[in-house]
């Protein structure tokens, strides 16, 4: 596995739903670049025992986190805790684009 | 500690040496922005038991994985794995700044 990437080359979407698009994993987390077409979500979760990292790359997802959820533009990065329910929606008319980052790796 | 939280608002030069800007911690692990002066680096060093992963936002800074170094633009994305030594030299004319995730919390 090459550790250079590019994250534009690997941001796949597809109509049917949500990408997730790998980046790098290892035996302690991994890297994701999720793609969202206007209209997509990730359905709010949790996880009990790692913590998810969202940064936004593209567009202007909705990104919750319990009872908080706010439009997060480019640049924009919010922590889920272990524990705490968590999920994405792109309400936009634009596609988005979210680096995720988990540790450790559920 | 709020977990919504802006990139930008939170990238912090100093002359003295690169910066790094905290964005958030957990037991698990922690997120950083490192900003670098034209000329600024992080030397190369290793972590035995973390993978940490960088992302650059802005300019070009080089980065090394072991023997491996290269030039990585906006978008690029770099894993160093546990063990490997790494580090960020920025030797372009303007600043750069990158995301960095490490898991676990050294």
């Amino acid at each position: 596995m090459s550790v250079f990437k590019q994250l534009d080359e690997l941001s796949v979407f597809v109509e049917a739903k949500m990408k997730k698009n790998n980046i790098f994993t290892t035996e302690r987390m991994f890297c994701d670049v999720y793609c969202f077409e206007p209209g997509q979500r990730q359905d709010a979760h949790a996880h009990a025992d790692s913590d998810k990292v969202y940064v936004v790359l593209e567009g202007t997802p909705k990104i919750s986190v319990g009872d908080d959820e706010h439009e997060v533009a480019e640049g924009g990065a919010v922590l889920a805790p272990a524990g705490e329910p968590h999920g994405v929606s792109n309400e936009a008319k634009t596609r988005a684009r979210v680096l995720v980052f988990m540790a450790p790796k559920p």
